[in-house]
């Protein structure tokens, strides 16, 4: 509860009838202005706290690419992770992932961008599939449209990480790593 | 080693520099008759000795859609494990996933063909993620191409389970569940 000292008061409460989840959780929003409790109430935040946490991991990884603050990228991923660097090439572990993403961020002139255009996740236990229409530019690069593919597995603390990290979905069949 | 009456003995030895291994063990066929070797050295079970267990996991999977024999096919899903039925339609669990392939076998006149056309397979730890081109007939079905993706997960006496089974691939974008 956060009260002004002009007296506006922004309330926001659970309702009561939604058990929390972080990825379900629904919040009402209530106004008072001086005390009077505006008369609309109003949902928000819904679109937020819809948001798969693995979405949000996803997100936090394409900003810290673009940003290249590669230790905070590094905290999404599990230790033995892979990353395809490029159809047939493979990166295994956070020391060889960062060294990737050090070459491909010079690779792509320090300009570049990713971003996701639509996404699916499919959860079973500890595990979750997501397939990613994902965008990515760079100076020396028009945008391209890559249909990526990655896994995440949720830890005992409830944190998704990235175990495997194939942005090139289908591209590397065939190709001998 | 196998010495049969006539003394025709075939004798199947590991690469000395080998170290065996399901997934990359190499063995040599020596072939001697009546005692006398035979002078050519024989590379053989290679392809079969370099299939990963998740391939096999698959083709066995397949040929029980194929002569619709769900108690074998189940066994290889976890107990959690989702299918997607179809974009925007998964099923959960083994009961749900039977029930799923009852229901594609009678809408596929009972004469639904799968195989693979081709697969990579990424594993970290015990999570592996599978792409595969996956070709589907049937009787009222001309053959498809579905771009698939598999997850499968490694249980703790090595056994390859698949938890996830979306063969639509990124079809499932912005179909909601």
């Amino acid at each position: 509860m956060f009260r002004s000292r002009e007296k506006t008061c922004i309330k926001i409460q659970k309702s009561p009838n939604d058990r929390f989840k972080r990825t379900q959780g629904k919040y009402r929003l209530s106004i008072q202005v001086s005390g009077r409790r505006l008369p609309k109430m109003l949902s928000i935040g819904k679109e937020i706290m819809d948001r798969h946490p693995i979405e949000i991991q996803i997100e936090k990884a394409d900003k810290t690419i673009v940003a290249e603050d590669f230790d905070t990228l590094l905290d999404i991923y599990t230790d033995d992770a892979v990353l395809v660097v490029a159809p047939g090439r493979n990166a295994k572990g956070k020391e060889s992932i960062r060294k990737a993403f050090e070459a491909i961020a010079v690779y792509f002139k320090n300009g570049l961008q990713v971003k996701q255009n639509g996404m699916a996740i499919l959860e079973s236990g500890n595990t979750a599939l997501v397939l990613a229409n994902t965008l990515i530019s760079a100076p020396n690069l028009p945008v391209t449209e890559r249909k990526a593919t990655y896994v995440f597995n949720k830890t005992s603390d409830g944190n998704w990480l990235c175990s495997i990290d194939n942005s090139y979905g289908h591209e590397i069949i065939n190709k001998k790593t």
